[in-house]
């Protein structure tokens, strides 16, 4: 599997506070508690530094130096020493934000395994998170085929945007062009997420207005047994797809059946794909046999 | 449900040429035949400005105008005029390619919806897919909370990269790391689809080396009985997370469990996990009984 947050944080950093003396937090388990943050903000100014020299000193520790070096000297910088950065989470695949790097800001982001930007305003390294506590946790980093646009691939603490949206991206120009009088907020949702947020609708819906003819998914919604009966069958034809030799576009048709029925079902359990895209990630870092034994 | 196609068609230019002696291809099919492709390569420098020029006309004849204005003027340009662009694939959330709009590139990607670019290295529009025809269908224009940073959501044609790669970012730094020698290709994969690959790679290895002990995926890739119990049984534990009022973590498990050993099926069938969710985004630009009924 390429995602693997366990061999990005072997390889690079495994500790980016070696001793805990040095640590003003926990970078490890998102184990922010109340008196870190404290502590943490009060020393906000110097974070950054303490970031990228910690950063700088594990590189060394590990001798990936030379070959940061090598991989930094092969992005194009443009005229200003800055490329663009995309931080996009690893799980869903939204774009969470865009900033720009300079060369520190890439080698801090490669060795703390923390999305890091620099601010063009303030003329500073800036690490997302650093006021907010909702740091990108960077399983991997991807450079284009031009080698100037860079992709943070990480896992968010909390929403990215500073106004408290998940993401950046909440203005849909469909929608204004639509109706520029509202005052919209659609995120950038690929289908699986949009899929999500119509039954997340639904279900808003049903407890808004019960009496309304109910849409099949606010059917569902209301009935376990027929949503479970439903469930069950879709995986059987699924299944007799690939029994019965039929064509592709059949298993295409009756996957989509499933996902749908199951995204059903995770709503009324208030579980979110994400939730289940995480499982599906942590447990690839191990093989498919020994995780199977793991949980027995 | 935010993303939809049509509803986006619909709005702006439902046909980018609106009389048929006016189009050098079809734009609504993907319906490029050769004697077509021959005729757009013929008159590429051409091409930009024609897009532009029946974008700028339909755009007219839907009195958008004023409202795409007032929407390019919220948009902060920087000092040379653009703004970063990002194209994202609708279905999958893979971040296809990154460049940069001017006001004219983003009202021509509205309009047109194909996405279209300022290429700061020939000074001029640019439509991706001018020259490759694997344009990107913009299904819908996002902007972020500083209004210097857009996405374009769409569907591509075929690869993005000139190099002929499904996206234009696949140097990992991790990969780079550990063997800076090997020339490695690895996709910015989110979570669905490293699974899919790394399915689709047992596969290759099932086809490759026929007698070493098989790795748990690769006995359900050889065997569809116990694939299909599998999927059958994994489902029903799903639901009876509902039934008998599991808590979350174990819904998502199961969830998890269903998606696995769904896309190994999927993979027996080569049914790509991006032509379900495309299956799924297209029904639900219907509502559910409408759909379902249509199916019947």
């Amino acid at each position: 599997m390429e995602i693997s947050s366990s061999s990005f944080s072997r390889l690079v950093s495994p500790r980016l506070f070696p001793n805990d003396k040095d640590r003003l937090f926990s970078f490890d388990n998102g184990n922010n508690n109340k008196s870190n943050r404290i502590t943490c903000n009060k020393n906000k100014r110097n974070l950054c530094k303490l970031i990228y020299a910690s950063a700088q000193k594990s590189m060394e520790e590990l001798g990936l130096d030379s070959k940061v070096d090598t991989l930094l000297d092969s992005v194009k910088w443009d005229d200003k020493g800055l490329a663009v950065a995309i931080a996009q989470n690893v799980d869903t695949g939204a774009i969470l934000m865009q900033g720009f790097a300079n060369r520190e800001a890439l080698a801090t982001t490669i060795s703390s395994r923390r999305a890091t930007f620099y601010s063009r305003s303030r003329s500073s390294l800036w690490t997302k998170g650093e006021t907010s506590m909702n740091f990108i946790n960077v399983h991997d980093v991807f450079l284009d085929c031009d080698r100037d646009s860079i992709i943070y691939l990480g896992k968010p603490d909390g929403p990215t945007c500073h106004t408290g949206s998940e993401t950046c991206y909440y203005l849909s120009v469909n929608n204004f062009l639509k109706h520029p009088e509202v005052e919209d907020s659609s995120l950038a949702l690929t289908t699986l997420y949009s899929l999500e947020s119509t039954i997340s609708q639904r279900k808003a819906e049903i407890e808004a207005n019960g009496n309304e003819k109910p849409s099949w998914t606010k059917r569902l919604l209301l009935d376990n047994k027929l949503l479970c009966s439903k469930v069950r069958e879709e995986a059987d034809e699924l299944c007799r797809t690939l029994e019965e030799n039929e064509d592709k576009s059949r298993a295409a048709s009756e996957m989509a059946d499933v996902l749908y029925h199951a995204m059903v079902l995770l709503a009324v359990k208030n579980v979110k794909a994400e939730e289940v895209l995480q499982v599906l990630r942590q447990r690839f870092t191990k093989s498919g046999i020994e995780e199977k034994n793991s949980r027995k």
